[in-house]
């Protein structure tokens, strides 16, 4: 498939030119986005310090902004560097963890959504509905899968991308991206993948790692999920009896580091929808 | 013993319902404190941010508190937080890591127990110590054993039990559990636990998840230390010559996510003291 | 050489002595550099809040100041844990991550070294050429050789270890050390390690652990990039072909918690420049 020859394209690209990828994150999982990042081949930088926000996000390839733990402090942070990445052509990637938890939380990711052109948007079922309006009690932040059916779920993705003219990708059993025209949908992973925290953080950045070196972020999207997906097959398959979580994610970092563009030709289970 | 039952019980209904925990933790070990209640079966979520904390705990199964490396902000996040729980009947850890280190700690230390009320507390003895009033540096967030023996620690651990109406945990080599009438011995776990940093959090996060399915606060504390200690021996036992206390970590968080009700009732130490 | 010996009297005396490494530090690498203190032997504890600092590094045997995701409040706290520590002996090891990003940080580490004695500071190329003052973007956090040859390097390391007054430590392929007089050249490590954030962290909570026991902070410096390239020497030599930087980070720190005097005499690659 055409897509699969741009996926690897993309990974060279990172790999080769090594893109600074300006994070402003939580601190539960920002070393696993860090060492993700580094695993792809791209530089990662974390920074939300107000002042510092502009100059830094000027100097990086593409900026991920994560809600994980935001703060007041830190919302201003995303909202200046968010800003300053929409006027100098810096890609802006948003992934609304836990989006529905809390009136400040959907309040925040309201102030982003209408203040900042975001290239992609990630999040599990429950953030996206969010974001859609849907009433969607997001639970915590870990994915819940429900049985809507994937027709309801792509078009309310569709939908969104429109509106908010982005990207929109739905991680899950199948994972839907979407620009509002083209739908894409990805089955790779693993569900043990849940089981670790920031597999969706790191996927975010995987995303945004790719964004850094293509303007067609719906394929930037989709090279991150079955990066990140291909990853957590691997790092299953090496599992013994006596490994769990813990080292599972590790192998997912391995699994990153060692991945080719061949893997992901060989394993890759992209459709278009 | 009946004890076990119970908690082999509270393993397989943390599993069940995944509930939500919600931690105001530091930012050093908040990566394996999400990672240890994934792997027991519930669902961590981290959020400090004053104007949303208390919402976010009204959606949770239990509140963790760890003043790991706590500041004037999140210590108002903790207080608001901790009282809404109180409100509402969500039950309260309290990690008062390093709590005899700086005035400072003693303080918010003081203030948390004066406005909150905990159903465990769970320290080393120094920690303990600290908050019984007796005179003991803590040196930094480790433990520190000492020689006073074990009963001196049990009557210090029943009255402060009593004085707060709570559930005090000391681990070390020996754990000590009480509600200030039963006790509770666990002699499970490793010494090599010490040389990893974030073994006590991760205690007190197992606790916290426990603490979420039951009101018997003293047996899921008892819960909690017998599941970390089996854990703990467990990646021991795998650990070969060259391996050392990363690894560890690593296998520690893989002994919970496959740890079973049989491993705990065979492998559990558990006595009445 | 006599070096050596006093290299392995360093590790046996933080092995012995357990002394405590106050920090203040980034969210990022911040549970790696908590792991590795405690895996060489020593004792680490990370506290921030402005209120609670001074304190703190009062009963601290070193501090460790990394300013990977500094702000405007941990700026201050680290000036005021500095200067207390200047006053009461306690030596400071500054890592300067990232210094010629942005204005903000070149800004914030003038101010540390104005205000601040440091005895150690360690950077890598474009960090160190920062603070000298040289023209040298720095492209994020991550080290970036140039091809100036070693002897330019040399140079302009002793120049600011003069002005300074400190000990100036740059790490790279092969690592200078020095205090302004003697010139000191590590080359252990591996490049790899450049692919795992938070290995220049590391380094730097290392040589901080050595600083708490000796004054003659040069070697303090080459013992921590001796011992920190040893441990990214070995822990490359057990990867397996699966392997990649997820487990690589977990076997530094495996190799630091198993090093032997022995092993860093026979691996140990110091020479005198």
């Amino acid at each position: 498939m055409e897509a699969y020859k741009k996926v690897i394209n993309y990974l060279n690209d990172v790999r080769e030119k090594k893109p600074l990828i300006h994070h402003i994150t939580n601190y539960v999982t920002t070393n696993d986005c860090a060492n993700i990042v580094l695993a792809l081949g791209a530089s990662p930088v974390m920074a939300d310090e107000t002042e510092e926000v502009e100059e830094m996000v000027s100097i990086a390839s593409s900026l991920v902004i994560n809600i994980g733990t935001i703060n007041n402090r830190t919302l201003t942070s995303m909202l200046k560097a968010g800003k300053k990445a929409n006027e100098i052509g810096v890609p802006v990637i948003l992934d609304p963890v836990g989006a529905g938890a809390t009136e400040y939380r959907k309040n925040a990711v309201e102030r982003l959504i209408s203040e900042i052109k975001f290239s992609v948007i990630r999040g599990n079922l429950a953030e996206i509905k969010t974001i859609c309006g849907f009433e969607a009690a997001s639970k915590g932040v870990d994915s819940t899968e429900n049985e809507d059916g994937v027709s309801e779920t792509i078009q309310a993705a569709k939908n969104l991308a429109v509106k908010l003219k982005t990207v929109i990708a739905i991680t899950g059993k199948a994972d839907v991206i979407t620009d509002g025209k083209k739908v894409y949908i990805v089955e790779n992973g693993h569900e043990m993948m849940k089981n670790v925290t920031g597999t969706g953080c790191m996927s975010t950045s995987v995303i945004g790692s790719y964004c850094s070196v293509t303007k067609d972020y719906v394929l930037a999207a989709v090279a991150g999920l079955i990066t990140m997906g291909v990853a957590g097959e691997k790092a299953y398959e090496r599992l013994i009896s006596i490994d769990g979580t813990g080292s599972y994610r590790m192998y997912i970092i391995d699994a990153i580091s060692n991945i080719s563009g061949d893997e992901i030709v060989r394993r890759g289970k992209l459709n278009e929808g």
